[in-house]
């Protein structure tokens, strides 16, 4: 089984690296990378190691900016990765940081690898272990800060 | 008949469940689940269940958070979602509840129960009841809280 | 001829009702009603009217609540009717009421049914009478208010 | 070679008029009229000019109202005629006049005539002189109001 | 191999030309040029690069005006621009200035020249040096302004 890494060259943190190794600890998959320069580039990227490289399931790491226009780049990006799973029935997993979310530069390595790894977990979930995740259902799960947890009433 | 029930484990509630459930209370139906990490993961495995795995139509449960960016995750999953029914000419029952609708977390709970059940109900009328949504067509129901009811000349 | 009424149980008013009226007033004119809980499911129901039970034209009548998520809901299923029209061929008339251009429940009665009734009329000249919408180009025509008439120079 | 004008009655100026008259001044192209009632009835008006009727390229014609619905239903619009134009291949020039634009009537009618005269000769460029086009590349034209003109280092 | 130039007679540099000064510096390429007269016009300018004139990827330079209708039209344009690439499995790289982002005319000529170059360079390195890229993954690039650099832990 082949995965896709999608990453860019915009990025400050090199999450495809993390991702890569997150995977090759859980499963024995074999990866094809795919670097692109900025966040819009990645679906038509995604789209091609889905339908022209074989792979059953891309994982697409990006870091957007923290202004208004690197917002809507973002909108943008994550509406082609939205139509390009459609188009191929397959998933995308989108794993985009937002520069803002982090209040230096070593919080944003350090989230930006955290949520690469534990998307990368996912992505082995979705393709190996999908009963492992109906059991987490509604459990208020996230990737990167602490988990919310589930609402008890 | 077969229904999809396609719902995250990002929600804090699980909505999957109860709308379940309310489906098995109503009709004899066979059910299909499939869990996904986050709601813009939900389009995807709700077209897989339609085209793939032979359902009828899909449930897609959702919790989107109350920041900024969780409006607009939950606007690209519903742009998603809506794609993924044009494409396959079937109906997908979304039922999204934002984590900020609700004040706290014991009510957080109820009204995703009860938009999941009464959206339940929706989805077995519009396989089996047609005509029962007909006779309620311009009378302001909603799903979780209450009806608005007709608006009276 | 046959022509599609897709309307919701949201609504607070039978706007279908009121379309199907004014079409058999001015033609004779075969009517498929698909009743659905809310706006996000008329596109489907629209694109299966025109795909899948014969209708030339389908008129889409909802009335979207007040608030921001009302309003961003009414987008998404905007959306979706053009893009159902456009993978049809096929005119989608949208008749959406917003909740909060009437100030009370009486005004709201009024001006959805004139709307629906003024839009049946217009979906009539689009089938039949495309000439007559010619003639009427660039004076200002509206649905439900006041026509704003002609810019003069 | 057919170019077609697809306008609408909504609009207060008789734009469709204006870019017709201007086409005929440049080429001898035999013209397709196409009104419909409001601009979200435009994009699947175009669609069917350039696929059922025979035409190479298609003039938009609307003109939005100044409020915050009327920006949504243009956004919309637009995305409609992008959508028109990639699965067809062939170019959709919209000319879009938002009411807000001008102070008055009288500025309003003036703009919508000269927009949507400049239009018709860029589709004219656009299908009989291509080369004309390159030549003013990054030169800052305008439709309507003045150029821009190029911005000197 | 061919790459595709889509410009506009709108942006006020002649960022088309810079762009192919800087291809034909750095590999030995076939240009083949479309100027349209709006950045909303460029989506199937390049679909057509891409499908009837033998491009295998496309360069779309732009340069949005400063107030909020512009920045809509920037955004409708790169939704096509993402849908494009999307239908036809191949790179558009996409180059807009917006006309904001610099304080006078001089600074704005100095960024759309710099930046159309930077990103000719990145479609180099698309089409004929992949691994490039791979090895400036996660490094902060950055094209126009200086580079972002990595964030360090």
């Amino acid at each position: 089984m082949k995965v896709g890494i999608a990453d860019t060259t915009f990025a400050r943190v090199d999450m495809g690296r993390h991702a890569i190794d997150e995977l090759k600890k859980h499963a024995s998959i074999a990866i094809e990378r795919y670097t692109v320069p900025g966040i819009k580039d990645l679906p038509v990227a995604c789209k091609k190691l889905l339908e022209e490289r074989g792979c059953a399931l891309v994982i697409a790491l990006g870091m957007p900016g923290g202004a208004e226009k690197d917002r809507m780049c973002a909108h943008e990006a994550s509406q082609g990765l939205m139509l390009a799973q459609l188009l191929t029935n397959k998933h995308i997993i989108e794993v985009f940081v937002h520069e803002d979310e982090a209040e230096d530069d070593r919080t944003l390595a350090w989230l930006a690898e955290r949520r690469a790894r534990e998307h990368a977990i996912n992505a082995v979930k979705i393709l190996l272990a999908p009963r492992q995740l109906e059991k987490e259902a509604g459990t208020g799960q996230r990737q990167g800060f602490p988990d919310a947890g589930p609402a008890r009433q």
